[in-house]
């Protein structure tokens, strides 16, 4: 069968495809014909080198996919020949905490990822697609999906009446558009294109702001919420909106670092945090538990992933390009 | 200026319209000109002589008001004249935890109530009404909303994706519906009667079971959610429902106690809780955070109480027994 | 090797020492020798037939134990030849809220426990002895002490300062007070013996109640509390106790419920629980990260189980029949 | 009576001593005879002008004391003639979360504090001192107590078995050492001086780092446990610790924020927090509730606040310049 491989750090054209020898699932584990994948920005960062710690060479790419199951392995109880499924993120944290341990298995970096035309997983790596999501859609959302929903409901608590501040149009800010808004909370968008925001207030954004129009945004923020600041801010866009995050979060907000987008270089003031006793909690995907309680969340309020554009398999490398050039709002979706 | 006065435990009828001389308000206090009032299943105990251990006589009765503030006492900072207000269910439990002095601070039970044609409040045992919502909306809300709001969020933490299943459509249920559906929750509702579980799914409601059809309702219960049973029961019922609530409750399931339909007959069998690990937690109304918390939600989402009829100030008792009779969907008003 | 079997519902009497032909484990398994283990009264119970939801038949008896790793299977990273371990309660609860099928997975009862002179075992289902801590004392602890742990810490949240109401001096109720004395807070303890008091009173038990004296002990325990009730109770009791412990917990209390002294006769009245805002909550257990918790306290704490008397694997018949007389303060315990 | 005032910004020998005239409490606040108070880092930045946003001027000094309640004014129910009390920091945050409104009332800052020979304050912003804590002992706790519990207990979370880092032997490094070691917990304490360090493990540090011999001594954190970082850290330190701090936690841990030693210089780096998912807290005193949970934790756990120093009501400024001398291990207080 054909797999893609990472082998160095020279970026998206040094990306392989190779032919690899099919196996068998091993006890405890299935086998699924991949059927859909789906790219995020971390996947940019790993095809660059960038996240050396917990990646290994040579690696299938990408963390989000989903198939079909065509063959288990002895003792497999979770899953039969046919079942529709998805890999979880992070292979080896079902439940709970995580730890380094656990960390060091992310799909595509850590341990070997989806884009390939089969692969074998262990069944409690796994989470059933729901009925009326087509595989692309079950692609589009483990690495995005899950941040947004760790962000917001395992750590933040988020409530009806709340006011959420989403950066930009990007995967995780609409997966946390639309899970926002069906949880009843309040959003405000900024985005530096007013087609973006246009296209975030048919989502159901509530209030907009155009940081290229209004650079002091945060200032922007507490006039929209009558000077209180926001309950939770998820922070997406790394050094150049931090410090102005931070200072559109109310009294006890919380501020969602998300990783992929950050960077070395940004700073926390830790004055600001202190006096408006703010929660500042590094989000990095999740647990398959909480892959299944969003895909719950998505099946009871029909909440489908926002796909931009689709690739073939074969258009894999094409489909990196079309990524990084940021033209997209939703997901990049290559399909098999 | 007139108010209505318990001073026996004869019930309804035995409730008295008198005169009273007007007073100013002192430091730290507010009068405030009532508009609207609504009634719950708790003082029809009240009034019967149920709640002897927290109540008072004489006693003005009913928690659920609303108005206009007409005079302000020294000090006063949080209102000006003018402000359209509501006064909490409990005069003194602010914020946090509840403790056995609060309770005691019921109005209409521990404290004078709001059916009375200005009641002096202190400043900090009221909310504001939002924009957008009538005095008799706002009266509707107090005990039964901030019940259903404190059992499902302050409580529960309920997220979306998760089901909830309420007993009944009175005053608490109502309010849960509409909360639980803001929520991105996924609602099961029961009645005796066909016409109200049409009018209930109308509201939202995504399933029902009719129980005078289905004795053995927790057995549908668990039908419908593919035999996992619900997240959380509202408990309203009291005595007839009790265990098959329990029943009704999935593997670490929330059951939640709601006060006034109670009855000293009903028993928990402690086994199953045990063995399924659920939560079951008593609920009493709850502070004034919480009633603004869902204030907020319900202008974010735009939800408006459920008024099933409206009486004038003259016609209270009517409006009692009208209520007595259990005909209502929703809430029973009297608008001043 | 020699085992030990359930196979009746006909009681202690009943269970058979059977030869059984080793085996070696399979992939991702280890083979324990095991060294100790330690009786509980749900193993009573079960040898009786009475948790037959869970049961199977045969089973090995007994779910805590501890021993030596002496082969380790295919693809197994956790552990090695030598390490020494103890199998967790419920083999699949590893971390985050138990379900139904992990529920179903009790060693000594839904699935082989550990009274054999070997077991094989998952490599998941296995938590580290902390250095220090003898066989005979990691055998103590799965059931009763991870259960004591989970009401306390896992759902109770106890804080230094609180007062905990312990009922006896059996298993659960003396890991409560070690380790609710090793967290700051302060331990009301009854028993119908004086002895007894004067044992709990030596480990640690600020005040207590003889409730062969004080038949209203709920009374004695607001005596002893100013008025105010407990912030949390440890029902283990069952049927005669569960009333008043209910009575004996605060304005917004913790009644933790544990199932294994249960009776389907025992029953809650609910209307206590609103007026008081309580959480009655089920505990069966947990999972192996609480246990893991607990060895950690318990180590930086220098907490060693309280161990009455130890009995040979060959006596394991005389040491069910010791346990079944209740003559025990502490753990009765098997060493192979 | 005579009070101390500060007008200016110019530092500690500007604070003048001046006559009052005593006024009369009014309707709910009492007067206090005022016995004892204590120095806090805040009150340096206070009198150098450093708070600007939320200090008034003129404002009575100081926000920790302790005193007898002379006179009870109109309606006042919690305390009679001869009560022991102390007034909370915050004279506005009760109970439940902080808002900006409560924020801009700390004594000695935001509004009048303790440095008087009798204060008037409301009934709602006093706590009890428990029997057998003398008023010098009350006076030492309100600002780095509640601090350091607010941190460990009410935001944290805190286990038994879990590891604390504190840095150096401040106010609120020593009521944490006290609290955490009550609470089961292990701690780590870091300073500069081998003679700080033999007085913290004469009070219970299980172990400690002196970081003029180890500069870089997150690393030295990590060898002392294991490779694992710690469960929680006590940032008091400031620039010249915070990004060590960080690097000190472990996978999941809490870095709790305190302000006042903080400066604007110091930056977080959000890359680690986010990778390691960690919680960064701000962390800001607290309520009066967290004061009175604190004084109970301390009672049953027989804690008494370290003094190091006592100066009499006229020496109160060379009460400040020994305390801004850095000296000091545990508090520095003022008895009148």
């Amino acid at each position: 069968m054909k797999s893609y491989l990472i082998d160095s750090d020279k970026g998206i054209d040094a990306i392989q495809k190779v032919d690899v020898t099919e196996v068998s699932p091993g006890a405890g584990e299935v086998k699924v014909k991949m059927k859909a994948a789906s790219l995020n920005y971390r996947d940019l960062i790993v095809a660059g080198g960038g996240y050396i710690r917990n990646d290994t060479r040579p690696v299938v790419p990408l963390s989000d996919g989903a198939g079909e199951v065509t063959e288990v392995g002895a003792g497999v109880t979770r899953w039969k020949v046919g079942d529709r499924v998805s890999p979880i993120f992070m292979r080896d944290w079902i439940d709970g905490a995580v730890d380094s341990a656990k960390l060091k298995t992310g799909l595509g970096g850590g341990v070997d990822g989806v884009l390939a035309e089969s692969m074998i997983v262990r069944e409690q790596s796994l989470v059933a697609i729901p009925d009326g999501m087509s595989f692309a859609e079950a692609a589009a959302v483990p690495c995005a999906g899950v941040t947004a929903w760790h962000a917001l409901f395992e750590s933040g608590n988020l409530q009806p009446g709340q006011t959420v501040l989403l950066l930009g149009t990007g995967g995780v800010s609409i997966f946390a558009l639309q899970l926002a808004k069906a949880a009843g909370a309040r959003v405000i968008i900024t985005s530096s294109s007013d087609e973006k925001i246009e296209q975030a207030t048919a989502m159901g954004a509530d209030m907009s702001v155009n940081y290229s129009k209004h650079p002091e945004w945060h200032k922007h923020v507490h006039d929209l919420t009558g000077g209180n600041g926001v309950d939770h801010v998820v922070e997406v866009g790394g050094p150049g909106t931090l410090e102005r995050s931070i200072k559109s979060a109310g009294v006890g907000g919380h501020v969602h670092l998300i990783g992929v987008l950050d960077s070395p270089g940004a700073k926390i003031s830790p004055m600001l945090s202190v006096f408006n006793l703010l929660t500042i909690r590094g989000i990095y995907v999740g647990s398959r538990q909480m892959h299944q309680r969003m895909l719950a969340a998505m099946t009871v309020n029909q909440i489908a992933p926002v796909i931009d554009k689709t690739f073939s398999f074969d258009d894999a490398i094409a489909a990196y390009h079309y990524f990084a050039s940021q033209k997209h709002v939703g997901k990049v979706v290559i399909e098999f």
